[in-house]
């Protein structure tokens, strides 16, 4: 877990500022829940490896009996924070009454996972989630797409794809190929990787289960053939953004005409295609509708997705940098209440935005160079700080940020303070200048020093 | 721990706004630290009852030897952060080379503590921390005053008292009264009662102590004497600045000749007097002028102080409600690191904060009956839904915010559920107002519908 200094927060602060403005926009609202959760609400909603990495905090006073204890769960009544999904779900299935019909939620607080920290990963970091509750309609998906799309664009990254598939599509796939549903899963662990290991590791992998008939493994062959290698999703040039609809477009469409001859009538490939043209048209108008791609490969981990589900990447030749992913989630909210209310949601990973923002010199120079203060005041003697103080305050009422040094010093030494720190400005006050009512200003990028009256200080240095 | 629904976060947000805004304009930076942090890290800086209240964290994995465990510090490595200045001091001793020579930072987090919840007391609360690190100069203290009387003010608090006692005026006082030192302090957590339980109140918890000479008590009560009662502390006028700095400016004097009387030539009160006196000096040409109040009683419990202690309290007839306190504790980074680096810092209670404010309805209009959006966009049916998805993102472009009811419904409905959210506006988009690229646009508060030309929508709900 990391420290963030103010060169840090500044950056984090900008691009969450920037999510704030546009989910805002649209007419999200914020949502803050406690970073310690009850442990049963944790337990059981991420999967046997989701379990392990919970945070678990030790029972207090007397409900610690360690004598009796035997297992973990007696040690233990409250956890972390795990994600923010599981927290908007219980809030909702508790408090549905002091909600509006359909919520429209996001969220940015940090989540905890004891996870082994590598490159990049860490146990403590941030999850920006965005979630309507309350309706089944595909607006929800379109209204989603929309907004973080917008936010990528403000946030100046252009070349990026909505990766889209569906749940029901790929439960069709599976079940067009025969495979048992209790394998479902596994199957798909493996077609979510083809990326890596290619169409031919898919099926080797599937072999070595030793499982699966031949006849679906060779039907799964099929399945992968209908699809687009990763590097003909991704988008080459920035700003030609019909080009890249159109391009899209007909690729999309050449997909789906693929994926209807290999579904045939399968139920549940009907649903997910019908979906997925529903998702593609809605979105048509909106600003996420040249990054639309659909991409039946993707899988996604988390086992509480029911509809559509959705990945962003950062385009790269052959390769998907993931910014965030999501997807529908009708079943879950169910989990804490009587009653099933549909939603669906989407998680952008702050880390990696500011991660490749950095990397890519993106951050606007304010951000990037941004300093404490817009000048220094210096102190002359012991019987001057008041003065000194005076001044701040003034040039404070005047709007600018100052920061004074702190004691009576050589003046040599404030002025290299001041250097260290970076503040453009310095104001020595000394004794003739007080005599005066004048301040001298010193310019710390040109060296050049002035001496103005002291009311006209704050003027000079906004407008130099 | 509470759940923050949208109306919550948009006061803490205004309130948090607020104190950045000005903390920022001293110059101070903003830092962050992990929620976790190793348990030995925590442990010993908060006296025994501290400890206690420290949430700690399972060990996970193989670090879990729950057969051989015997105690608590067996089964934990990890604690959830208690307070911010710990971390504070933990950052400064081992960052220092990347921070500035005076690193003046704030910081704006939740800490936990596992105590029993009460009204207005939570396990998981917010502090809002500000501290100067690296100097002894009281220049520190008086920047410190300067700045949350500032934020005070700015928040629409009139009323309010900066409380200011030091250690060393404490300790002389102790001394002259010839208390043994190991009996300090359970004295002056006595001393610290006096407002509620009286100057004979103190002398009597005294004498059932049993080990306090009758000598010593009496002199304690002469140094009691020697202080006002808090209900002539107070300030009674709102707006009359000069009058409240000359009252308490000679309330201050007059106290401190009592004391200096009192303390005769001991060094250590010496030193006390001296740095209050230096204190009020810079004070007095910043904004927290007409509220520094001398305090003789004040203690608070923290055993890491060394010099000024301070505490802020609104202003209430016959009784103090504390808004937040500090101090100098140039002892506590030594701790952590070979050096001794000085260090003074404020802390304020932001839960409090909200509480009186939402109380005496000080919020602006605009934060406390925020909506979730300027417009609602109706969808007509199924196939204009897109039509209505573009309408949006053309309001959006405008600058407004924009919610879209997420699925064709009926019209009556639709309007039902936008006046449940309090929007101010709703965009009719029919098939005539399609046909005629115009929209109908229902102002919610007085119930008039008007047909403007799709272009025209954004500035007329922005100026109506």
């Amino acid at each position: 877990m990391r420290d963030f200094l103010p060169a840090d927060i500044r950056k984090r602060n900008y691009v969450i500022g920037i999510i704030k403005e546009v989910y805002e926009s649209y007419g999200f609202e914020p949502l803050e829940t406690p970073a310690v959760e009850n442990l049963e609400t944790l337990m059981g909603k991420y999967g046997d490896e989701g379990n392990q990495l919970v945070f678990k905090i030790l029972k207090r006073g007397e409900k610690l009996d360690l004598e009796n204890a035997t297992n973990e769960s007696d040690l233990s009544d409250l956890a972390l924070r795990y994600d923010l999904t599981v927290p908007l779900a219980r809030v909702v299935a508790n408090k549905k009454n002091e909600l509006p019909k359909f919520f429209k939620r996001y969220q940015i607080q940090p989540v905890w996972r004891a996870d082994r920290p590598a490159k990049g990963r860490f146990r403590e970091f941030y999850q920006c989630d965005v979630d309507i509750i309350g309706s089944e309609s595909m607006v929800v998906e379109a209204e989603l797409c929309s907004a973080f799309a917008e936010v990528l664009k403000r946030l100046g990254f252009n070349r990026f794809s909505i990766l889209l598939n569906h749940r029901e599509l790929l439960f069709g796939a599976l079940e067009v190929c025969g495979i048992p549903s209790d394998l479902h899963t596994t199957v798909l662990v493996s077609i979510d990787k083809q990326d890596k290991i290619g169409r031919n590791g898919v099926l080797d992998e599937l072999r070595e289960k030793g499982n699966i008939s031949d006849e679906s493994i060779q039907k799964v062959g099929t399945f992968l053939d209908a699809m687009y290698p990763i590097s003909d999703v991704y988008s080459e040039s920035v700003d030609a953004t019909e080009n890249e609809f159109n391009r899209r477009s007909s690729m999309n469409q050449a997909l789906l005409r693929n994926l209807r001859t290999f579904l045939g009538d399968n139920p549940s490939g009907t649903i997910g295609l019908g979906a997925l043209e529903t998702i593609l048209r809605l979105t048509e108008n909106t600003p996420a509708r040249e990054k639309m791609t659909v991409f039946p490969n993707l899988a996604r981990g988390l086992s509480y997705y029911t509809g559509a589900i959705l990945e962003i990447g950062l385009d790269a030749k052959d390769f998907t940098l993931s910014l965030g992913g999501g997807g529908r989630y009708d079943g879950l909210i169910g989990m804490f209440g009587k009653e099933q209310i549909p939603a669906c949601g989407f998680s952008l990973g702050l880390e990696r935005i500011i991660v490749v923002m950095d990397e890519r010199g993106m951050f606007p120079p304010e951000i990037a160079e941004s300093v404490p203060a817009d000048v220094m005041v210096t102190i002359w003697s012991e019987e001057t700080v008041g003065e000194s103080l005076k001044l701040a305050a003034e040039l404070r009422k005047g709007g600018l940020r100052v920061t004074v040094y702190p004691e009576a010093d050589k003046l040599g030494k404030q002025i290299k303070y001041a250097d260290s720190i970076r503040v453009p400005y310095v104001c020595v006050l000394g004794e003739s200048e007080l005599a005066e009512k004048k301040v001298t200003l010193k310019n710390m990028k040109t060296g050049e020093q002035e001496t103005c009256a002291r009311t006209a200080v704050a003027d000079r240095i906004r407008t130099p």
